[in-house]
């Protein structure tokens, strides 16, 4: 059996979840789910497959005790439908009890090594991302939202974990790399274990929603917490992980650098609609053959704008599947149907997005403020 | 020929100081030295031996235009002679103009991975090594001092070199070493590159004064003022370099890092005194050798205490050398008259570095607004 490697800077999309619970230790969090009162989508429709700690998590929930939910994004082009899925995470679970923080870090040091982006147009662009995520009905009231350049004590934690990590420990989770990436993973180290310090009421459970692809930072963030232990009493963070949505063009993950392969929150609805209409299905080459054989859903992007996104309940998905897979369902009249909810939902969330702005503005300043006078 | 490696982070003397011109394009200073109008005694006595573009500084000088000088120092144990050499280059770069700002850096990141010093501690005893910079001579007014840990600009600026540069590139200059050391030096470049951003009047000349087996960090940051060229229009550092001090026990430079070998500005006079008497010496195996054959000045620490500090002015190591190397004197009364040079220097420094411990920590207070404000 050849090993799956986990490449959290790629576009390769996860081939096979099962394994990454048998290779790399991941659980699964079926036998977690009824400890939910109310499970998300990502839970009732399997999107969250994988979790470490996850009960350190419920635990703290069910004794009313505080926690964080922490995750980030790369402040470059638009919000597009796999960061919604971690934003889906972060509001679903700051939901889960009053004494939920949220951490939003964004990652403006990598924006400009990666993307050439300066600082100011990061922060021009963060705007729209914590408008986006407030539209997706994170709380503002208990969010923290920063930028990597800024927090000195990441840039401080990130510069002790340096010394504590050897080139052998980097390289068995990573792979060979070139060191700007071994130092762009401490800096992630540094916003998972941030909300532990003490000026921050840790040490306590944090929560890091993922793609399945980024399970390599969460386990050197769990390393350096153990290696830490004596001095940060650091609680080994935990993690939820999600699949990751396949590309429109159906070959890889979605994502930023995979060019024609979103949707974004910002496309004019009128465009995302034609980029649904000329996705790739799971459908057969002729009619005949769809009805005699069914569809194959599994491997149909448009499948999964209705099971990770816009169905609008589990039965809707579940009947979207059934239809498909007997050969009842045809692509075209598929397509139709998703194209409509994109529509309807973009444009409902880009007139919330746009009237947030002034909203995100204030939370980007009040966390400013609150994060240059905590522990002073 | 063996191939002269420099090691930043080892205890190895420099045996050859010539090479470090031929192999690694290290400038003489000599040439330089009528541009001076009065030399300092690391000038004069060919302790400071080497260069990179030290004429840009000399010409902002002559041009009454503004330049830094930057270096720094962990907050390990006591200031001993070999960190005594650099604060001595920095005062008197310092003292040749009006427009020169000195930056001195606490690598408190340093000390806590390396020997376990908390911030805290770190905070404590760089209060001293700053009141011993002050009364060496240090001008107050024209200083900024900070911690590195809670500079987020140097931080940043590692963090966005961590990025611009490749495993081969570090290795070329350091050898193969873990990634911590390596994260280290991004972080140096960072603080000799600081100086030169907007906030600070930058760009503009900036000269970094350092023992020989320094330069590996220069290297590195002029690679990088030259990669980021674009961006932050970097002048490239420059640099001067002393040489380093024998060890009391005369088999290695003195450092923190070789216990027995140092002479500290914070030992009792007495003590001091008792370390010169029983140091290692040129001397020869019999008073008759050495009336005949005269004592080994260039190999001997005691010689260096006159040459490299002690001595009341040039003649004076001049007259010593030469009464040495003719077998005039003999290492015992060498090492009284030594001995009491070091006795009195030590007991007018601490009484000057005691009363001037307030001052230390207003210099402190004072430049950690400066930065705070700096750029907003």
């Amino acid at each position: 059996m050849v090993r799956q490697t986990l490449d959290p800077w790629g576009s390769d999309a996860v081939k096979d979840y099962s394994r990454l619970t048998q290779e790399f230790g991941i659980e699964p969090v079926l036998p977690l789910i009824p400890r939910f009162r109310r499970p998300s989508h990502h839970l009732s429709r399997g999107i969250d497959f994988g979790q470490r700690d996850l009960s350190r998590v419920l635990d703290a929930i069910d004794g009313n005790k505080p926690y964080a939910v922490m995750s980030g994004i790369k402040p470059t082009g638009d919000y597009h439908l796999g960061t919604k899925m971690t934003a889906d995470d972060i509001i679903y679970f700051q939901s889960l009890s009053k004494k939920a923080t949220a951490y939003y870090a964004i990652a403006d040091v990598e924006a400009y090594s990666d993307n050439g982006i300066s600082f100011k147009d990061s922060a021009k662009i963060a705007v729209r991302h914590v408008a986006d995520i407030l539209a997706l009905g994170l709380d503002r009231d208990r969010a923290v939202v920063y930028f990597q350049s800024q927090e000195i004590r990441v840039m401080r934690l990130s510069s002790i974990f340096s010394r504590g990590v050897t080139n052998n420990m980097l390289k068995a989770i990573y792979g060979e790399r070139q060191i700007g990436l071994y130092m762009a993973a401490l800096v992630q180290a540094g916003d998972i274990l941030m909300p532990q310090l003490p000026e921050f009421g840790g040490p306590k459970p944090v929560l890091v929603p993922v793609g399945a692809d980024q399970d390599p930072h969460l386990r050197l963030a769990r390393d350096l917490a153990a290696k830490y232990q004596r001095d940060f009493r650091f609680i080994p963070p935990a993690s939820i992980y999600h699949r990751l949505m396949l590309s429109m063009t159906g070959d890889q993950k979605m994502s930023k650098r995979a060019e024609g392969s979103l949707l974004t929150l910002s496309d004019p609805p009128s465009l995302a609609s034609k980029k649904v209409l000329s996705a790739f299905t799971g459908g057969r080459d002729t009619v005949d053959e769809q009805r005699r054989l069914g569809g194959r859903a599994d491997i149909c992007p448009v499948f999964e704008l209705y099971k990770f996104h816009f169905a609008l309940n589990d039965e809707h998905v579940e009947r979207v599947y059934s239809e498909c897979t007997t050969g009842t369902r045809l692509c075209g009249e598929c397509k139709h149907e998703a194209a409509g909810l994109v529509k309807s939902f973009l444009s409902n969330h880009q007139k919330r997005r746009d009237s947030l702005m002034p909203d995100a503005r204030e939370l980007l300043e009040k966390s400013a403020k609150y994060l240059a006078s905590a522990g002073r």
